[in-house]
């Protein structure tokens, strides 16, 4: 595989062509933002972390009958990934209360939810990635409604595999980000990236105290994110492994 | 009828307790308030318009299979109403793209929506009636699944019978808010008003410019609303005429 021209450089990531046009080269970087890019900092190792992290994951969810995007590994900060043409959402599910929902409806952090909430946002930094309902995304054209469809059922799965995989390491699943594509031939599927960068992991103590294990670290600047992303990264791999999972 | 104790004060109307504990009496105000209440204003004749005005509007809603709390006029500024537990949602049905949701999604104002939106809020003050989804109605215990259905269900009636209602007036509906509620014997119903104050009424010119017939009029100070209220109130009345509708 012949990595070719940068197509785009992101937050946390540069996506580069390969010589399979339905492959891209991802190479993850050391940086991590927050409130939309207004905080900004170079992290050694979180790129390398996130890589692996994500990597595990898409393995973890693919056992449990999950598909993904990832296609193979290819070095500590770059993986490669099948092409899909992005839909411009954050797909968010919520089982806790916590960051803008519960600041959004005045709802104590931690307050467990009757039931998984799942939430859209438009992904547009000029916009500040305003929150939208489903009438929305179809009357805006954002995705047909049997792409919503196929998106929230998808969305309810991956929260479940999820749910699932945290807590087999003891940690809590409180939110989580994840966005989807369609592939060249027309598929619905998991893309980007799931890493402590785009979950809310928290260890809560038998006397309910919470230790952040995601980037809330950074965003709140509660502590050094690397220490809770290296033990995130070995519990998982440490999964995999228990579980005899074959990795990509 | 007796008029009992007030039960509650709101920004446009204030509502009485009568001797039957299923009916209340509301008292429209000549108050006008904009941005949560931030821009206030006394504009005499506002409360006998709206009164007036949601009263034809119910009564043609009636003609056209839409029940509502609606009991009968008590006098210019009164009517009496059946007394309902609220939803705590303000429920926004958009045919076109404007106010809030032109704004969050950086759509140009007229744009017209491929088919009608149904959005919710939190109608609280102090967390500024944010924004919602069905999930999280039914995760923060704001309606039940099956309220939420028959809610959603009722606004796109209501957005029907409205659109037929404006078009016959020459009017475009461009949005509204209405709120929901539950009577005592459970049922769910259309609640509180509709009028210029809860409706986006365009009168769009052949070359395109917009006339406002609705409170924008005062949000934007783009000039008196009275005569915008008092013809639509005139045109409504002669459609109940037209149409040989039995008044409340
Ligand atoms: N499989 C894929 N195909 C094409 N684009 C993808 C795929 N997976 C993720 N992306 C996109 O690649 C970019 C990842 O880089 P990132 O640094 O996270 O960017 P951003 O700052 O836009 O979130 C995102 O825009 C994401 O939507
Ligand atoms: N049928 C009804 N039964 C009980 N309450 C109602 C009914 N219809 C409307 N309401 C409530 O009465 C109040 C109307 O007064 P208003 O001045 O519009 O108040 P607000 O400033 O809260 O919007 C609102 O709180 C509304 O929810
Ligand atoms: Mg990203
Ligand atoms: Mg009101």
């Amino acid at each position: 595989m012949e990595q070719l021209e940068q197509l785009y450089e992101g937050k946390a990531k540069k996506l580069y062509a390969t010589d399979d046009p339905d492959i891209l080269w991802v190479e993850y970087m050391d940086q991590a933002t927050a409130g939309n890019g207004a905080k900004k900092a170079q992290i050694a190792g979180k790129a390398s972390l996130n890589n692996r992290i994500t990597a595990v994951i898409f393995d973890l969810l693919k056992a449990r009958g999950v598909d993904s995007h990832f296609v193979a590994p290819l070095s500590d900060t770059e993986q490669l990934v099948r092409r899909m043409t992005m839909f411009p959402l954050e797909i968010i599910m919520r089982n806790t209360a916590a960051g803008s929902f519960a600041k959004r409806y005045g709802v104590d952090e931690g307050t467990e939810l009757k039931r998984p909430i799942l939430e859209f946002c438009v992904k547009n930094d000029d916009l500040g990635d305003p929150f939208i309902n489903d009438d929305g995304i179809v009357a805006l054209g954002l995705a047909s409604p049997e792409q919503l469809d196929e998106i929230s059922r998808q969305a309810r799965a991956v929260n479940d595999a999820l749910l699932d995989i945290f807590s087999a390491i003891g940690v809590r699943l409180v939110d989580f980000k994840i966005e989807e594509g369609v592939t060249s031939d027309g598929r619905v599927l998991l893309a980007d990236e799931i890493t402590p960068d785009t979950c809310r992991l928290w260890r809560v103590e038998s006397d309910g105290t919470v230790e952040h294990l995601d980037k809330d670290l950074f965003r709140r600047d509660m502590g050094d994110i690397i220490p809770a992303y290296e033990e995130i990264l070995e519990r998982l791999e440490q999964l995999a492994a228990d579980e005899g999972i074959e990795r990509s």
